[in-house]
């Protein structure tokens, strides 16, 4: 697959992470922070080489022919706002947020109780960006490394309201990330239930000796 | 393993589905519903024979030497208040009840936003009962019927304040219904977690050709 110049919304662990994953693919990766000059960004930079940079949310999604949000929930809408309507329509912007509220600390609870999500939240505040949610579901080392968790045999999932930008999705869950097994959840309402299942993977969590775990959906 | 007296409130398909496998198993099993009256009730008892019975919630609690809740969500709290703290003192309470929210249709919402659960309100509202939640990430067939599924090679989760009422309920769910693999989720706050997985239940049963179907944790 021919190298692309990906822009990565966020900072944090799994920003950090995917970026590190798509440059190491041969990709061009600029990280993207409310900040230009961002502290944590341009220590990424500097560990991770020529073909990454960092930048504004709005230079990352200019940069990118394909946009992922690793941004936390609780800032998720407000960075996609700042990325901006005109850097990201018509393209995929693939969503990885969580709505976690640790407000109240640990463990924490969700912005929403299944009557909305930040998937839908995120394509209204970008309507014209082909937004794909996906990811959320494991921590950021199964993310872009899901044969760690045995052997592969374990689903991610996609939902969004565009169909051919979720195929595309699943053709770079696959290709970028080795994602074997994908379940679709249909449109962007599906975030309503993946996003939920966070708060039972945090029980999960506490119940397993890892963070490297996931879920195999069986008939 | 012994017959015993147990109390089932809720007349719906999960109580009336656990009711005639306790039934089947020989137990002496009462169905509780709101009114001594309820019609459901009535016609279970007609059909699964003598070892059943119906009566009010208080009657089934008192009837039981262990009882399960499987009332829907939005009237868990008051079903368990009506069978009274005084016939559930020192009884495993079973609570399969998930916290859907039916008000706007389908699909449903969630009561909570994992700030709390129905298992620990349950257990506040009869505090000398030992609630220990289980089954309410499954439906009613798998519940009763986990072998139907990939062989029985899936989970079913436990959450509880109580460790010797979690340990008994193990063996419940394994002598009983047959569940190979069951995960300790901690003590009652672990129903935010599993209570909020039905709402990405919702979504899967959608994404698949069938009800019957679970998830098994993998590493």
């Amino acid at each position: 697959m021919k190298a692309m110049k990906i822009g990565v919304l966020g900072t944090g662990v799994v920003g950090t992470t995917i970026g590190s994953k798509l440059v190491a693919l041969g990709h061009d990766v600029m990280l993207g922070a409310r900040s230009a000059t961002n502290e944590k960004a341009a220590v990424w930079v500097g560990e991770t080489g020529k073909r990454a940079s960092h930048g504004t949310f709005t230079a990352a999604a200019a940069h990118g022919e394909i946009v992922f949000n690793c941004t936390a929930g609780t800032g998720a809408v407000a960075a996609v706002t700042a990325a901006g309507v005109d850097n990201l329509r018509g393209k995929i912007l693939i969503d990885v947020s969580n709505p976690l509220d640790f407000s109240k600390g640990m463990p924490p609870s969700s912005m929403f109780r299944g009557d909305d999500s930040l998937g839908e939240q995120i394509q209204r505040a970008v309507p014209e960006a082909l937004v794909v949610k996906t990811l959320n579901t494991v921590n950021a080392h199964v993310m872009v490394a899901p044969g760690q968790v045995n052997g592969g045999d374990h689903h991610v999932f996609v939902c969004g309201d565009d169909g051919h930008a979720k195929a595309r999705v699943k053709e770079i869950l696959h290709a970028w990330f080795d994602w074997k097994h994908v379940i679709d959840l249909g449109d962007m309402t599906g975030a309503r239930g993946c996003e939920a299942y966070v708060l039972f993977w945090v029980r999960l969590w506490g119940a397993q000796s890892t963070a490297d775990f996931n879920i195999k959906v069986v008939k």
